[in-house]
């Protein structure tokens, strides 16, 4: 049987349930708008770890232990773990990870990994490899502030179009069996590399490749905008949004009614100064499994088109003077598996 | 259609067809034993490019190019390219694939990715999701070297434990239609901490690791060592093959008779004074993609097991006094798909 549509997106026909979720957000986050819909806020930046990036660790461990706490999964029962985040070998995944014993996928797809995961996860399930599978990723402003740019101490300014790393971790258990809400498509993002070279704005470089991913899986569908209640981006931040916008519009998709950013979403930018909103794996993560997930279940939001957005740019290859290549992944959720 | 055999494997029943491979080698492995059986061997280490990060780009994008050719596939033709590396952000993969347009789906397995992207780009394939897809992996000494032990010109000493990164590149090419050989089963491995911690002995530290798998894929297959030809792991050396035979002995598996090591294999480890053996990414993809494959055509091998291993640590982790966390991924291969 054929599950493919267009170019690059493959439809679930089999239901794919999200059968539970969590997330773990840090301080900061947990005084932003959507700090109620979180299991765990983070009282400090080290939750009693002697470093960050252990800290980080722990907040995926617990993201999925919470997930599968909340619909008495035993862990054992999930089958395959996909799991990536922001830091050199995606260190925060494999040590936070590597007690449960679950046979693990490991994947980088910088800030798109809740998309990449969540459709790598679905495709076990629906093409009959698993019956119950699960996505986590997360990222940490402190690991990813001195891994990327400055050591925190430096204390950089930062330009209007910088973003601010969200601390969190989001992780979702997929299912065969359940009521929904359902994964029901996914379309695979290709490398898309504008030029962009600002590691400080990277909205700009990270909006082409979520327009191309957009653009892909309204085509290979044949959906416009209007037939998902929500269109949501993982951290393009206010410029990336917009760049996205205008983008979509050549491209004949109107996004103006029924878009909006997790980046834009998870602070109150303009009260908690953040510049031109979240970014990080954890941004998508965590607005996904607490706000989003929680308005699925009271019936709010009946279909979401998640674009989670990535550049693929390391230290290394901007002091190289290369351009930063970005990724999106797109996942559709629907209440009714639609 | 429940594909699951046991725990951890899966096991492939539509016909996954290894429809065609590449390999890319560096100087030194060009003066190994199977230097015939790579497509191309570089005469330096920068093949013209102004730094080592860029040549290893250049030898992903090259391989998988090759592979195509090999087989008249046009790129454009191959729906999904699981990619990953050793560098931090996977940087070979990203900006070696960015202009092929192809949707790309980044992994991180460490040296494991070769068996990972085959897995996951199998189960594409055999879910029905696509007809064609690519598997790509590579390493280079120089890139590993100076990311994660010292600056090359620091000229380090190296202990007889130490393995040596090799620089090249393999790529497949999978097929839903052809005439194999087939990827028959992937048993995805779980993260194993032996509590090692000498990053200079990887191979003791990834052994525990494909002893788990290796035990878990003859568990779930109900197979054992002596059902195939060859039972190859990626990059154990000298001192890894030694525990993991004595592991599985313990389990009740004879490993004893037709098991070799991808990194015993691709140098003449005395000669070229190559300490444990060859390690990487790229050395289980160029002995696979190269020697192997071309055994499979000549009717010479009929079953595989291929086994990626790899050592999840980062040069933070080890700052931080962490042991190593490891992983194996297995692969069957067999020329008549049983």
């Amino acid at each position: 049987m054929n599950k493919k549509l267009g170019r690059q997106t493959v439809k679930f026909t089999n239901g794919v349930n999200i059968l539970s979720y969590a997330s773990i957000a840090g301080q900061k986050e947990g005084e932003g708008p959507l700090a109620k819909y979180y299991d765990k806020v983070l009282e400090d930046a080290e939750w009693g770890e002697e470093t960050w990036e252990k800290t980080e660790s722990k907040m995926q461990k617990t993201a999925v232990a919470r997930a599968a706490e909340k619909s008495a999964v035993e862990i054992k029962d999930i089958e395959y773990l996909f799991a990536g985040d922001l830091l050199n070998q995606c260190i925060s995944s494999t040590f936070g990870l590597r007690d449960f014993g679950v046979p693990f996928l490991g994947v980088y797809g910088a800030c798109s990994t809740m998309a990449e995961t969540l459709g790598l996860a679905s495709v076990m399930i629906d093409g009959g490899f698993a019956d119950m599978t699960a996505a986590v990723t997360s990222s940490h402003f402190c690991t990813a502030e001195r891994q990327y740019r400055f050591p925190l101490e430096y204390g950089g300014q930062r330009p209007p179009t910088a973003q601010w790393t969200v601390t969190g971790s989001g992780a979702a258990i997929l299912s065969k069996n359940g009521d929904g809400p359902y994964v029901t498509h996914f379309t695979a993002g290709r490398i898309i590399d504008a030029g962009v070279s600002d590691a400080n704005n990277m909205g700009a470089a990270m909006a082409p490749a979520a327009a191309d991913t957009l653009s892909a899986h309204f085509r290979d569908t044949e959906r416009i905008p209007q037939d998902y209640d929500l269109i949501l981006t993982g951290d393009l931040g206010k410029i990336g949004k917009s760049i996205a916008i205008d983008m979509l519009c050549e491209e004949g998709f109107d996004m103006t009614e029924n878009y909006n950013d997790c980046g834009l979403m998870v602070f109150d930018i303009d009260k908690q100064d953040m510049h031109s909103g979240g970014s990080g794996c954890g941004c998508g993560a965590i607005t996904l499994c607490g706000y989003i997930m929680d308005m699925f279940r009271a019936k709010k939001i009946k279909n979401l088109l998640f674009v989670g957005t990535g550049a693929l740019l390391s230290p290394t290859s901007t002091m190289q003077g290369e351009s930063i290549p970005c990724i999106a992944h797109a996942v559709a959720i629907s209440a009714d598996g639609e």
